[in-house]
């Protein structure tokens, strides 16, 4: 996407051929910088810190974590421990795990000498990869909405409502959520996004960021505020992320979505999780089994004497779920939806 | 309550008989200043900008604003012009207008030289009677808390969760959602209080810092994460206040605590208001008919080119609500037990 009218990804290869650049997330919205990253051990850092974020990034910086590993030492040894380190830098999202596997099992085969050149190779693959299946799923996802917005009307502006970030700076580019909303923007559809601002980090401010970049209209809100303006009927659907999915359709996403699929269902609005294929997580049907990543409670408060608590997601139950947007199309939030759409990982 | 061991009211006056004082709650939980308020103006300054806050304690206070406005001018006029200054002060809680009508209703037929008198006789009246009434508030609620407590076999600590500030600082003393934890505590029965920090004016630190003077436990969360600690079985009971509480059992409060209501209701978790009957609304059925008030969007964010938008409070829905504590008792959210409690308001 652009950033002062420039196109951007949000992780590429340095001109050096091999060390790896991203936006740094912590900065933004106050300042636009770049990063070089030359060691697995800074890609590790960098994604427990949240210099890159949103599942499907996390997914391509671990790749390239994994070419920066392989770099320093290409050996068995050194693979597997890459893999592991990497892995634990955040638990949640299924994204990290799934690149990481299958950079493994793409890797390991190789002789040693062969798999620095072949990791970058792949890496660049899953970067790639991770744009065309977030354009598809804004092709599909604007479908789906435009669908709400006739149904009532089309009058004044589709008006949306999206909790943490899931635009193109969570992705490579386009974003999952947002994909939609900047398609349908650049058909000359009338938008009008409400961005929950989403504590304890604030993502919603990255939201409101790339919109703003992208000359969208939107209003920051409370995380309080939605269930509110859904019960004046001031919101027409709700879309968000996710960073794992189960195959039942449960939606494990970012602290709040709960309750904002909650309010939705109770007041009538549709609720669309935009999630590519490589947040489905096929091995899980209870979403109780999801790991719930704490954060530091400093995330929170740093107010001295205060106890805080800061899990970052919670599970959203796939009987709130109107439809996931996948990159195949829009499925039901049930098993045989899913199934059905990704046979091949049933 | 106590502050630094020393029992306090939030509103008194000061020894020179007339001048009004209260704790400067736009400073706390950073430091304790006691202002020091001597004109109507000031008073409507202090409860616009939230020096004062919370239903019962702005209602008190605009009884003394009114009390300071006889003071400079005791005619009709004066009267008329105050009471109408201070119910614009804010708009959403009744209390405030229930108080100066009572102050209006009471003063108006008396001569002109005996309303100062008679003002502040009656304001002290009604500071001593929402203490009252919060005591007794505290003493139904206790009841009502250790019920869920026992039903569930008392093992460990009551884990109760609370949106925004419904403490001592919100009334004259003891609080209307807080007093039953007071209570139980002194009672020594072992509590957990799960406080959202209640974004965007982050009430919840004054409940932490109310709830840490008094030796209760307590964890700040995000508000965003109330629903997942529900889903997981770490809440027994939800307990809110409340700035307008309709005739059939809506109850309007802190923008946030409708998505509470939702995810207690969703996890079986009982849900209760502490709600004076000050602050019930007899003239209202409809809580469509509750005016919402529209603070400034620089509360949410000041970042330059953020447009934000600010709604300070909600409606939920009676269903969503397992009881209404009221200083006569615990009511069912229905028109025919609210009438039944307060047959004289009907």
């Amino acid at each position: 996407m652009r950033v002062g009218g420039e196109p951007h990804r949000t992780i590429w290869v340095a001109p050096d051929g091999w060390s790896v650049r991203v936006i740094d997330q912590t900065r933004l919205p106050d300042a636009f910088e770049v990063v070089t990253l030359t060691t697995a051990d800074a890609m590790t850092r960098a994604i427990a810190t949240m210099v890159v974020r949103g599942a499907p990034l996390i997914g391509v910086s671990g790749a390239y974590g994994l070419c920066l590993a392989l770099r320093e030492d290409a050996s068995d040894a050194s693979l597997e421990r890459a893999v592991l380190t990497l892995a634990e830098a955040r638990p949640t999202a299924v994204n990290l795990r799934w690149a990481l596997e299958r950079m493994r099992a793409a890797l390991a085969p190789l002789a040693v000498s062969a798999r620095v050149d072949a990791a970058y190779l792949l890496a660049a693959e899953l970067a790639d990869e991770d744009v065309a299946t977030c354009e598809q799923i804004g092709a599909h996802g604007a479908t789906a909405l435009l669908d709400v917005f006739r149904a009532r009307g089309e009058r004044g502006a589709l008006r949306v409502l999206t909790h943490c970030n899931a635009g193109w700076l969570a992705t490579v580019d386009w974003g999952t959520a947002l994909a939609p909303l900047y398609r349908l923007h650049d058909q000359g559809v009338p938008l009008e996004v409400w961005v929950d601002e989403t504590r304890p980090r604030n993502q919603g401010y990255l939201t409101a960021w790339e919109l703003g970049q992208h000359g969208v209209p939107h209003t920051v809100i409370a995380d309080n505020a939605g269930g509110h303006y859904m019960q004046r009927g001031e919101v027409d659907v709700v879309i968000v992320g996710s960073d794992r999915t189960t195959r039942t359709g449960d939606v494990c996403n970012k602290i709040g979505t709960y309750l904002k699929a909650l309010a939705a269902h109770d007041c009538g609005v549709p609720f669309f999780a935009a999630v590519p294929s490589s947040t489905l997580d096929f091995a899980l049907r209870a979403a109780g089994d999801i790991p719930i990543e704490l954060r530091s409670p400093a995330e929170v408060s740093e107010r001295p004497g205060v106890r805080a608590a800061n899990p970052a997601f919670d599970v959203t139950p796939a009987r709130l779920v109107t439809g996931i947007i996948t990159e195949r199309g829009v499925a039901a939030a049930t098993e045989p939806a899913l199934v059905a759409m990704f046979p091949e990982r049933a």
